[in-house]
């Protein structure tokens, strides 16, 4: 394979964070060092890779005389910064110095994006140079690319994105072996799929973090983690996953972003929640720790994004792809998009969100309770979509019937009153739960 | 929605087309106006539509006084030149024209590019413009940017691509209403998936010029139509069709394009051909007249991209997203990435593909039959991974069985040298069928 050699000098890349990601993308730099001249049209140098404790032991990929404990040194000599330490801080004023040096950088830190992205952004477009991080969502899957550049000439209305791998993985093997949700935590983190304390995963902070990213990205708007409402998987039961299976869906954790109105005023509302797929949806046969994001366009339609979310090569993969891109700025000139807010879309509260709704009841088995419920529903104007009973018959001379009602699109406030009106009523026994139904 | 003025001068866009994309692209040029204006940085005016007919009738989108019939004067007096008139003169000299002219061109032709791109590459090239083309391959589908751009940093080892939404259609009402070919045709053409003479689609023409397009991004290597090796659809039959869903497949027109070894060469083989894809595979979901493109890359793993490969409204969304990177750099700076043919991997012949078989005979009911065929297989190197005997049922009396053979990979060589010697044996009464398995 001849690979002329490329007449622009080389480029100096500096990598922040030597851990599973560090490493990969140490690797492909080291690997794939002729590809990669020749696609950017210049050598790219490792000179450098800071973290934390210089003695640690790593994988020989790593080359111990490249490692270093100054950080800050570090990114003052280098083109192009490669950000994959974790964490708002140090990684935020790094980067910070990086762009103010000159440097553009490349970032897979969804939490410093979700919380102060746009102080980077502007620093950027101040110093001309590139802030790329296709690896912050979604990790290998092209996703950042394609919604602020493939679809900057559509109108974006909802994204839906199966964006953690973890809950995912838990929400599988929930549903494939009728496990429990700490089972199957347990399993996730015998994996590896999950942190020995696996909160940011389920309770959702993660998802709500790309679910920011992703929003701002598609609505022309800035979106901060604060402004995502946010509810994770840990009130989820085996019986709910089975219930979800028996009523034709897969109980997913979503994270969604759609234009809406509250009050007669046009925004964006974003939120990260459990919800119920159809099964015939594309987003129902995305199985264990892979994601998928699933956009609807005004002229595209549906278009959905299929990939490995997490794991030290696929993230590395798209952190190369965004150092290749900015790389070619500085030997072609140019520069990539900027961050577009010009749309200043307000950000709706959670309750100004329209869904559909799955509530399970346990109800007196006697005539005339489906009657009653539907009353109630009725005069809170939420409307019924389908409606099934079913006996109790595993537990001998049980006294009491299931039902599981399925709703039209219903603002939360108008569902909230609706179940607090029905759990007063004598013939229900008990609301088992309440789930959102989306992608129908 | 406040839209800052933007301080730069309009750029002046000239669309070349007004069929059903055209139309759409004029629609979107003119309804987000204030949207794409904010994107790019500068009003888009629209100067002209390139027509054959300027009388002929019109959505009433198009502005009759932006029609013309001067294309090559249109040409001259844009920034960004959009084509969507298809085929291959005088598509080829407007562009050069235009690109000579100095303007970035914006093409959904895909007969062109994959006839004579690198002619357009060089000359865009050498003017310091862009040449984008989003809309050639999978319509709204974003794949020519995530392969180009995205999985820049990582080395692809596979695409495998339903990219003809016509045939997929075709297929789909086959399977799921028992429809022989001629009637499937019939009713794609009746809602208008088809064209009246569907050679291009069912031949598979169309999907070979995708396929040459993603196999140059993907390999860094010039890829033409005349490298694919194609077949078409229309020699499949009901039965084919029918028995691919009792033995766990989907029958599916695929454009592959992967890496390979031939006589100890590396190179690229690249091929369009219906294939059995097992119905767990991502792409067996795919249905009616979607597209999907699942790539295979060493580091990214197993990426899919779903939506809709054709019709107006998502062809000029990717038209669209295009023009709005283009403009981009008109504004900005910088330069899109120039075409990557650095590797010029040779290109293999069809016969070095390993692929899977299935191979249906129809074969005496008589114990030892199932000895002979194996023998023959293994005496040319062709190794099995399942067997299925059925007695014939359907016929009273049939003095014969049904036989399917799975194989694992083997060269096509030694498949077609296998399928002769078995078409000898005298237990044999016939073979039925030879089918590929992709995807498994």
């Amino acid at each position: 394979m001849p690979s002329p050699v490329p007449a622009h000098p080389s480029l100096r890349v500096a990598v922040l964070g030597c851990g599973v990601v560090g490493t990969e993308v140490v690797r492909l730099l080291t690997t794939q060092a002729a590809d990669l001249a020749s696609r950017v049209g210049a050598p790219l140098e490792l000179v450098g890779v800071a973290v934390r404790d210089v003695e640690t032991e790593r994988d020989a990929v790593v080359d111990r005389a490249l490692l270093t404990a100054d950080a800050e040194a570090l990114v003052e000599r280098a083109d192009v910064v490669v950000e994959v330490m974790g964490g708002i801080e140090p990684a935020r004023s790094l980067l910070l110095r990086a762009i103010a040096g000159g440097a553009s950088v490349v970032t897979a830190n969804k939490a410093l994006l979700a919380q102060d992205g746009p102080t980077l952004y502007a620093a950027a477009d101040e110093a001309g140079v590139d802030v790329y991080f296709e690896a912050a969502v979604a990790g290998a899957i092209p996703i950042v690319r394609p919604v602020r550049e493939s679809l900057a000439g559509d109108r974006v209305t909802r994204v839906l994105g199966i964006v953690n791998g973890t809950t995912n993985y838990v929400l599988d093997k929930m549903a494939s072996e009728g496990l429990d949700l700490d089972q199957a935590v347990k399993e996730a983190q015998a994996l590896g799929y999950a942190e020995a304390d696996p909160t940011a995963d389920v309770e959702g902070y993660d998802a709500a973090a790309k679910a920011a990213i992703l929003a701002s990205l598609a609505f022309h708007t800035r979106v901060s983690i604060e402004d995502v409402s946010r509810e994770g998987i840990t009130s989820l039961t085996a019986d709910d996953v089975l219930w979800a299976q028996r009523t034709g869906y897969v109980l997913k954790l979503l994270a969604i972003a759609e234009r809406g109105t509250a009050d007669g005023v046009e925004g964006v509302q974003v939120r990260v929640h459990p919800a119920l797929v159809p099964v015939s949806h594309p987003l129902a046969n995305v199985r264990g720790a892979y994601n998928a994001v699933f956009v609807e366009a005004e002229a595209a339609g549906e278009l959905m994004f299929y990939g490995r979310g997490a794991g030290g090569e696929p993230t590395a993969s798209a952190v190369l792809g965004d150092v290749v891109s900015v790389a070619r700025h500085r030997v072609l000139g140019g520069k990539g998009p900027i961050e577009s807010r010009y749309a200043e879309l307000p950000v709706l509260p959670a309750a100004a969100a329209r869904t559909r709704y799955q509530v399970r009841l346990e109800v007196a088995d006697r005539p005339g309770v489906l009657a009653q419920v539907s009353t109630v529903l009725a005069s809170h104007d939420v409307s019924i979509e389908a409606v099934r009973q079913t006996p109790v018959t595993e537990t001998p001379d049980a006294d009491y019937a299931r039902l599981v009602i399925t709703t039209h699109a219903a603002p939360e406030h108008a569902l909230r009153s609706t179940v607090e009106a029905i759990t007063g009523l004598d013939v229900v026994r008990r609301v088992v739960s309440v789930l959102r139904v989306e992608g129908a």
